[in-house]
């Protein structure tokens, strides 16, 4: 991983964790993202719903950057916004360099940063690929307390705005659960493909609501909104697809295959059996010849092995080998 | 967070992740640790098994170190151990600049690295405090196949041996499931606690088991075998002790109580009400006065105010004053 | 159990699974209960929402009945409302021999199912202790197309509404989403406490998304849909309470106090330390004497002896006695 | 569902919960079994082991069975053996008429009757299909305490045992944890398929480890056991073959094909684009009729709606006719 500071809009520090490719991990050489936005009601940006977050997401595979956007009583709405819009502008122009997809980059932003992360998505000319709002505010009717013209997210909802994850707790007595309905009623107006989880339980500020972000306060771990960030990862990999795979997953017939005669039995075990490895060894020399001469080419069977080496052996003299291995049985 | 690389042992190369303190997660100030030891028959340390792990526990709130430890055909067992003893020796005498607690440092290791890992926690003489193994190799009768002689892990366990997570596969081809059933049986007859998943499905080396970690084959994202991780760091708060969290979580009573005149009912509720804002304005009439001069003020309760400000009012006065209140219902 | 049938209102047959006491039970003598409600857009009550869904609450702790409400193009709205009512009264009026707890009634109903359950808790005079509603209908505008005149959910929605639970998919193109959208903006402005998932894909009808109840169609299975079963188990038990437990649960330190001298070790064990055991037979000559006599005496702590009777050792004598045993280690 | 006690072996009471056919659950019209054998030290059978577990069983689509096998002093295990087979045989001879698949039934014990599930598997000559054993006992030792002459589990395990499913703790005082691991042990030699959960705390006799079966002992609803229950039904699905399912799941490309001219828009907003209805009439003008003259017939799509009717038009039609819809995008 890289982790550095990268400068945009009015100087503002984005941290940037980049995973980098290994040939290990080739499926996921480029990887999708997220600009996280924390929130502070516009005057700060909160530790709490910044890095933790970030690991979060680097966890399930995205490479994740953090915009400590401007903030503070001299800084009008547009300044923040304009960080916004140049941390999303720089991260696709340097996708190669970050190993990431420019179509796949998403926005996440909580209470203050989820209405940063909202206008990134709905008033922005180039919008984020996905939207992941945490307790938004969403309403302008929150600007004048903290000083602010804020956009009103709601009738800022087009058509164009990107599949949206929303999670809120419907009693929040700082940002009222209004400001999550209203954005739900747009986005279901303008058919925006939407999830959303309003829990039961729970203050406003939760961030991931475990232990480690509660600062010390229980009511910040309230145990049933947990799901929320899984729930976000799945609805981004259902948006942006996940890493490729490709062949099968085990069954629990590969568990009897492996068990009986034939080219699911692991190749070591298939030798033992003296008639098999003479169908082995006529089919397939070099592979029966590999079990001696390596101490693991005996755990893979014929299948695994010739799947490693595509070209190796055709479908259908595999098919054979097959039958003959299985008529010993 | 910090990120860069320590060299320990015989110049084996430890990656530290450390998430720095922040006033904002006072709690976390101090961490527990993971200290990653990925395998590859002790001839690689893979990839798959290093940075995605040591992501996986910085989200959960560790922080995390990955060990390269001596591999390949010249390097006997001992420089390996070695390696692993210095790591381990290393982040502990610098646990106050790594920002964690050197009593809670467990060795998370995979394959080889699982034998490495259990190696460490049965037969050095400084052991981590709790040891997560994937998939290990336990045997000493691994050894002759890798050209090596290692450590036959169950008969070094004893009662010093710290609490154990395992978890396996039941048909893995590589390294038989008896590794780890004489572990657990030498955990169990020496009463270490200890924790296992063996999963019915999946092959050798899963690592997560997520498409990130695959590799783009399916059999290494058997989604069945994922809850291993989240298990694991339960196991480990539950061993270690989670971030302290004081106070009370919400339940339903707070939100029926958040509706009716009470020291539970945001403080700009109640001064909206003329009766219950004279009852206020006599027994805290700072809190009364900040309502009008703070716009987030009226969206706490006197509850939660006071508790802000140990001291400000007294448990009886607090009841007394709720006593008036709900008086007025 | 019990189960049978039970006729209420217009001939609706109630069916119900009636857990009964027992006395190794009973913390769950008396269970919270769910009427259960199932769609099928007025004209018919389907099997897919009926049973499995009585047995996935039965299964959770609850009691559960099936109403076969009334419908049919010759039925009107308010004979299913009556009959609805009717079940709802009938339940509580006969609590005791259905050993539920008559306020710890939840209405559970999906899509028209749901409408009827939402009408129940918003337009009834008596209403249902909690709502649980799946995809329901809840706009008046529904009703022509089934040619019926259906009430119009969210504006009989007042602070008399109970605690909402709500899911649906947001592209359900059979009740639109707007039907979700709207009875959450009323119970918000109401201020009735709720929880909802917005889930974002699967068709109407989903039930509980399993290929138990998909009746064949994949669709009809989508996994990411399949939570919303357990979220609502948790959310009733949260707004009812869940059954009542007592005691300690185990910790860390439960199991390493098992493994030294004291109050916490098993009885066998700390009677097998010879000074132990004369402290023991001195503090509680009956304790000590029971592990010979029963074989199964032995594997409980004096601590949890000491629980099980009651008055057999004040809080005083078992910490002189621990303290005794402690200074033995 | 039916409920009703058969009576086996030595007058043995079978309770059976059997979930019936209905038209609206074609492909659960024949379903796997459990047969539930609660614990007791096999001088009784606790409720606590009873129909809370056939309930959970019923709820994810099993028919279940629970047998109040011989017990007491007076009762030798071989009279509790016998029972446990005759039910096992009379489930599978009466399949047909209970709605199961006798081909496809699992023993399901705890405890004692984890020890009889477990002879069952191993010891008798008709074994069940699958085994899934919660803190059973296992070894001859237990005995002699409880005055029987029990069969040593791991001493007759063969490859004929079925796949098997086990859980406990690790610390369990009543059935010491080497009952597990020696099970295991045996499992493993003898390359029987095998899934394990070993938690670390809770005492021994957790049944589904909820509030609802602690009867009021906090330490029994130790809530890092509950997903026993859900691994072991994923197993048994993964064994047996789930209910099976055809066509496709909901996709992120659904809900965005849904949006456009073509044949997966919904047919009633197709008909609303006067172009496209005039090719909708083309191609298929019995679906055009329908939409007018039935309110629910504009939901589905061209796909959908031919899905349901086999033959109604060839894949090659309905490619050309897409083609002409997306041309007019």
């Amino acid at each position: 991983m890289k982790l550095f500071t990268q400068t945009v809009g009015h100087d503002a520090p984005l941290t940037c964790y980049v995973q980098e490719p290994s040939a290990e991990l080739a499926t996921a050489a480029t990887r999708p993202a997220v600009l996280v936005l924390p929130g502070g009601g516009y005057f700060m940006t909160s530790d709490r719903e910044a890095e933790p977050v970030a690991l979060a997401y680097l966890a399930a595979g995205f490479n994740a950057f953090v915009l400590r956007y401007a903030v503070g009583a001299e800084s009008p709405f547009e300044k923040s916004f304009d960080d916004a819009k140049a941390a999303l502008a720089w991260i696709r122009a340097n996708a190669a360099d970050l190993h990431i997809d420019p179509t796949k980059v998403a926005a996440v932003g909580f209470s203050a940063g989820g209405h940063l992360a909202s206008s990134l998505a709905t008033a922005a000319e180039d919008k984020p690929d996905a939207l992941v709002a945490g307790y938004p505010v969403t309403l302008e009717e929150f600007g004048p307390p903290v000083g602010k013209e804020l956009i009103d997210v709601p009738s800022h909802v087009s058509a164009a705005t990107p599949p949206t994850f929303l999670f809120s707790t419907s009693d929040d007595t700082v940002v009222p659960i209004r400001n999550s309905i209203a954005f739900l009623a747009a986005l279901a107006e303008h058919e925006v493909p939407f999830e959303s989880h309003i829990y039961l339980l729970g203050p406003h500020g939760l961030s991931l609501s475990t232990n480690a972000t509660a600062n010390g306060r229980a009511e910040m771990a309230e145990a049933s909104v947990r799901p929320w960030l899984a729930d976000s990862v799945r609805f981004l990999q259902t948006v942006f697809g996940d890493f490729s795979v490709d062949g099968e997953a085990e069954t629990y017939q590969t568990l009897v295959n492996r068990r009986r005669l034939g080219v699911d039995m692991p190749l070591g075990r298939l030798m033992a059996d003296e008639r098999a490895a003479d169908v082995v060894r006529r089919h397939a020399p070099e592979l029966a010849a590999a079990v001696g001469a390596d101490a693991f080419a005996g755990v893979v069977s014929i299948r695994q092995a010739v799947s490693y080496q595509p070209g190796a052996m055709s479908d259908e003299a595999l098919a054979a080998l097959d039958a003959e291995l299985t008529a010993l049985r």
